[in-house]
């Protein structure tokens, strides 16, 4: 399985994440792309390339166009304004409030924010081109035949939305696999996101997109951060009704419980007659993950990827979660060896 | 003119404000009212008496009640959940995303916040509820038939909507002063928000309404806090509609633009029939606040405070921001006397 792997990962270093009230070390940071990196060439996974350049052409039919100016302009306007630490914002557009971008780059901040833990840093709009460049070209190799591939994507897309940003997520790397295997010709793609987290940004994406079913496992939120998506009663809307499925669980999930919810996401994809499958790979469902819930164990990965394979469908996988334990390493192994046996 | 001032105010003593990436030193500190409180006395306002206590009859009137719960018990969820900060918002429900507060507090602290520079700190509440009280008992002061009076309220609130806290407010002492002249038999009541950021939170809760005028002059929200409120087309909707007005002003307005908006807003006022004025004093218009952009000298707070008297209406001066400088005594004194002569 071809490994696609971008340096410029190391562009997006920020100093600091907004946590239980306090500016800490940010737990996405680059030392998460090279353990990963480290380990599955240590699996054997040694065909690592870099992806190719790719234009906005693809992201520009999932995120609005000012939301993609924004990313690409919002350090300079920052840094402009004087400001002396990293780009937070501090004020949102709540209930009964208007919704439109103002001048001001700390008001457009908010704007295009829904969380505040994850800074804007000087690097971090060209790692997140480079990122997304490693999922346009795993889904392309796949198209080419190859049945799977592994995009090393850093920083995660998962949670950015059509527009807006947060959760470490600038633009949304699945979501950009799923749309290029459509364009490519893929009749019907299917996005599994298994990280512990809530795919929100994937969801609202395709929520009224018939084409594309967005299925999600993740930590209930009611108690899970991203808090204001990702309930069971989300199905989509429009042409996309039906087409969304999401799986709550409560923390302690285990990976009895939880793969019986992938089974049941899998068999909906089946149904839904999926072409090609992109997976939002999190490995903080790990049990001794720093931020997570779950319990999954190390062995459950491979078990996790070999029930992926068992699906018969092509497979994109891109890098999502995961966070602070060496073992974020072997636990993406396992899910490649699993897909690979 | 009777001062309202409790000492409580000194319990809302936060550490940490979220300002430009970093975690500063609050603006909204305790020497503000006591710099203020000095200046009052020393220009002859030596009427200075605590507040009576209040329940939260007139509050639950204007903001929800699972608000109310969750600025009591914020702070200690918070520390329940193990933080080592102040408590501050990190996730919020943006567009597109579910309205309904999470259980955890991290996620609620996100539902109940419309901006992460105002953190929760242990005695926030109760001083919230003593700046209420200033304005309650203004309210009841001058509806015994005393033509004026000044509630010295810290922290502020006109930021404070129905369900949203942020921009340093909690409770809306100003809404509460205004409605309880209501509720003492006064069938018409304005509020004219003179601090130089738009008074969101008081829109909001009587944007329905026609019983209370709400008249805002501000720095222009397209680059100014809150910025998403506070635009000239909000004019109230349904019974309320007709009873909003918002004058945004550019960067740099000194007095003489600054106040004739005040003169339009207080012919409005006029012809809406209001039989008492609850101003929501900020003095951050001045030139030389911290935080502000707006050109106003100190002799113009007097020429203010005399406008203000030449209406004819009973007057409740709550008061709202104004930072940094030793000015800000001097400022609302001479608002006072203006008021007084
Ligand atoms: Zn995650
Ligand atoms: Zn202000």
């Amino acid at each position: 399985m071809r490994v696609f792997y971008s340096e410029d990962h190391k562009l997006r270093e920020a100093r600091t994440e907004l946590f239980g009230g306090e500016l800490v070390a940010p737990f996405e940071a680059p030392f998460r792309a090279e353990w990963i990196l480290a380990a599955v060439k240590e699996a054997g996974f040694a065909d690592v390339v870099a992806p190719t350049h790719h234009g906005l052409e693809t992201a520009l039919k999932l995120h609005a166009a000012d939301y993609l100016d924004f990313l690409e302009t919002a350090w300079a306007r920052w840094v402009a304004d004087g400001y002396r630490g990293e780009a937070i914002p501090t004020c949102f557009p709540a209930r009964r409030m208007r919704q439109h971008p103002p001048k001001d780059i700390d008001g457009a901040l908010g704007y295009y924010a829904f969380a505040a833990e994850t800074s804007i840093t000087e690097g971090t709009y060209v790692a997140a081109r480079a990122a997304m460049n490693c999922a346009l070209s795993a889904a392309e190799h796949v198209d080419a035949g190859n049945t799977a591939a592994f995009a090393l994507c850093r920083p995660p897309g998962h949670h950015a939305a059509i527009d807006l940003y947060g959760g470490y997520s600038f633009i949304n790397n699945a979501a950009c696999a799923a749309q290029r295997l459509r364009d490519l010709g893929a009749a019907r793609v299917a996005v599994l996101d298994v990280d512990f987290h809530h795919g929100n940004g994937t969801q609202d994406i395709f929520y009224g997109r018939g084409d594309v079913y967005f299925a999600s496992l993740h930590g209930d939120p009611v108690d899970a951060f991203p808090y204001f998506l990702g309930f069971a009663d989300e199905e989509g809307a429009g042409e996309g009704l039906g087409t969304t499925k999401n799986y709550p669980l409560p923390r302690g999930t285990a990976y009895s419980a939880w793969s019986a919810a992938m089974d049941d996401a899998l068999h909906r994809i089946e149904t839904f007659g999926a072409e090609a499958l992109v997976v939002s790979l999190g490995v903080d469902t790990f049990e001794r993950d720093p931020i997570s819930s779950f319990k999954l164990k190390s062995e459950d990965y491979l078990r996790m990827g070999e029930r992926l394979k068992r699906t018969g469908l092509p497979v994109v996988v891109c890098m999502e979660g995961g966070y602070g334990v060496p073992e974020i390493g072997l636990n993406v192994a396992n899910v490649l060896k699993g897909i690979a046996t």
